[in-house]
């Protein structure tokens, strides 16, 4: 059921030292750690000879050893030292993956073909000046396509974050949902409203604003959002932002098992770049605030599936952009049908 | 497994307000709430939509709000507001089930059949004055017809409840089971015995009494269990209580999924019916007390039961009335035989 | 997968008195309890009337009483009291297992064939004078197998116990493994070295040492180590271990399900027989903190195949004794390959 060569997130770059690191990726045990350059390997999370997690173990300098019998693999996966005299260094671990670090995460292929750099996103906002950003990473237990049909849905946060992103106005102005060649997208123009408390906070002018949410689903599991608002008629709907301010959420679902996934949210943005500590520290407690409303209803949509198993999502208009999504996933599986998905339906 | 077209409790009264309760009866998961006359509402505990447990949603006035996307849906599960412009207002809640008030309790209809008003127990001590109650309910992790057979069964408590309803006379005196159309019957008579502690503090009289249990069971979980003391000769066998103490247990189990029931315990009485709070409490604690001793022997029974698929219970004489009610219950699901119980067995 | 017609440890003797214990071996559920004369009496852990454990029960005298129904069962397993007048007494509590006490320890007989003493093993160092012991028994989530892979297995004690047993000289040292006509044995000499801190302390004398390992699998699942060090060249390869110090690590494994087992641990030593409570206390530290070393090793090691049911260990040369060992088990259950075990490869 996974979307196999791709790029997926293993961790945000500090999260990986020296240490292992164990994760399961796609459903396959992956240990990570880095090098003593710092480069990051990752393989198969289990010893050749006795199946005892590599990543219970120690790494030595650039290479792992198993803690049961002191087997010390290479981040090739090739054996350099067993136990025992003329000890066989035949084993090798499973399976080796490639690692990609770039806008500071790491990045594991999952495939058999070979791993293609071209595939990463493009995230500029992450290596650009200008740009601060807020970040935060979290395990859900459900299906991660409920996450992206979470994200991309732009009439749920009326209800479920109604405190802070929340607006009346959501549930007012149209959405449109079109496809692009590789892409799924849902966006909402809501031009000449009130800003909702976040939002006029962080544009710092008084008065009425243009407001925008654009989501964009790309392969296997990313959803960028480009929101923000600008004075009215100042040009955000057009592309000049300068009068405004933009966040740019990226939003890097991980597949973990059926039912389990990673979640590794940013949220670039070209405001508050001076914010100090406790600024920055109350923008991740809000991230996690928000998330948290996120995971109380997807992790309670998933045990409603576990307990109906016959049962299936319907798709209203509302939920064109995360119909797009799923079968853009269906595609690329080759699944015909998942197995909560019923298809589009007409509203 | 289940037996359908009858009412089950689902809540005593005052455990439902205006706040969403989440039930699953019969293997049906089930919303509750109060709409703002007070009048009970019970339907399927899930949005239609994108499959979210409707209970973690929001009661507003007579309708509830799906905690995701904000649908409201009527008491009769229509939907009244759906998100975005022209939006479809046809999904449905997937289910309504009929509700009764009555006795202090909120009974919910499981089945296909209309609901039959004729079909709710008779519990006549429940709306007379002269009687006063003890109520508490319960959850417990096993097939709710363990219940029933524990219940059924008058040779327990002497092991089961030593210190509090327990005596020597139970072991040795006779017991009888009956059918008639409706019921299945056990009963014992214990003339001129001495009385236990709990009903000679009850009776306040000196000396020897005559004891009466008799039990009553009804489809679909239903046992009444009409138990008493009466001075030696006074006439409490032959109907005529007047000079002794008589408590009507009323016992509800609602079946919840194949390994959990519901269990709603009522001890109405005609004796101290001015109990002070203090004493009161002190009814409720030894209830839960007594309950706690069956549900530590109950669990243990199932996970027996659990860890031996295979084994089945048997049946002594001293079990011909649970073995009655298993019969009852056995034709009224049209099960031949269901998978833990032998049949009767010759003692 | 369990190997029967066999004895199996239960308890120690200090673990079991008139109270009732509950054992599962081999998959059985076992109640355990000491008559009023001290003997032990195991049977089927289950009512046979209604499925409650009797393990909940109460001892009297050399009898169980279910707590449910308050049947009485001796230790034949004879009903002797049972609920109700005319009540049948024939039923009989479904198995009873032979119990032998020897070595301080309470044996259980698996299997159908009639109770052999003779298949006791021969414990000597548990009678005789000159000899004190440290015993621990432990509860692990795995199967017994790999418990027996471990001990069978002289390599390991480098990386799962650096700071205790293991030195830098084990890996060096030739194992050598061979099969005897009812075991399988793996030892290992290592002459004139530095003997590791443990034993330069319990030595207690200055100098290099020879240090001996010898490792011996006999059916159903005992491991017998013969550990020890001696000066150089006093003779304590050729058997003379006057001048030296030995242990004798008895390791009793019991099989509970087939993710689970009992270990019984004890060591035996010829040296420290004056040890203190302070210093027995030590001892038993010690060997806690060793054991937990080897089940965090060991239930990840459940855990990774329970994650990869189609991988299979590997056998290397150094896994010669436990691959002998594995070999043996394969043929007394009459399994032709285990679930887990590719068997031998060469190195």
């Amino acid at each position: 059921m996974f979307i196999r060569n791709h790029w997926y997130v293993a961790a945000f770059a500090e999260q990986l030292g020296p240490a292992p690191l164990a994760r399961t990726i796609c459903g396959e045990a992956i240990l990570l750690y880095r090098k003593s350059d710092g480069g990051a390997v990752a393989m198969h999370d289990g010893c050749p000879h006795r199946l005892v997690p590599l990543s219970i173990g120690m790494v030595e300098g650039d290479n792992i050893r198993c803690k049961y019998h002191g087997m010390v693999f290479s981040p090739t996966g090739r054996c350099l030292q067993a136990p025992g005299k003329g000890a066989s260094l035949a084993l090798t671990v499973e399976r080796i993956y490639e690692t990609a670090e770039r806008y500071g995460m790491i990045w594991v292929w999952i495939g058999d073909a070979a791993a293609d750099p071209a595939k990463l996103p493009d995230l500029p906002w992450l290596e650009s000046p200008g740009w601060a950003q807020t970040r935060e990473s979290f395990s859900i237990a459900c299906d991660h396509r409920f996450v992206i049909d979470n994200l991309m849905d732009l009439t749920h946060e009326a209800y479920v974050h109604p405190e802070t992103i929340g607006q009346t106005e959501l549930m007012e102005a149209p959405v449109a949902a079109r496809r692009e060649a590789d892409a799924a997208i849902l966006e909402r123009f809501m031009p000449d409203i009130d800003p909702p408390p976040y939002w006029a906070q962080m544009l710092g002018k008084p008065g009425r604003v243009d407001r925008w949410q654009v989501c964009r689903f790309t392969l296997p599991s990313t959803v960028l959002i480009d929101s923000g608002v600008a004075p009215v008629g100042s040009g955000g709907f057009g592309g000049d932002r300068a009068q405004g301010v933009t966040g740019q959420v990226i939003n890097l679902i991980t597949p973990s098992t059926e039912q389990s996934c990673y979640y590794f949210l940013i949220q670039a943005r070209d405001f508050a770049l001076d914010a100090d500590a406790a600024m920055q520290a109350r923008f991740n407690a809000a991230m996690r605030r928000v998330v948290q409303q996120d995971i109380e209803v997807l992790e309670a949509q998933q045990a409603y599936i576990n307990a109906h198993p016959a049962a299936r999502l319907r798709a209203l208009n509302i939920d064109a952009g995360a119909t797009y999504a799923r079968l853009m996933m269906q595609r690329a599986t080759g699944v015909k049908a998942d197995s909560t998905f019923a298809g589009p339906v007409e509203s």
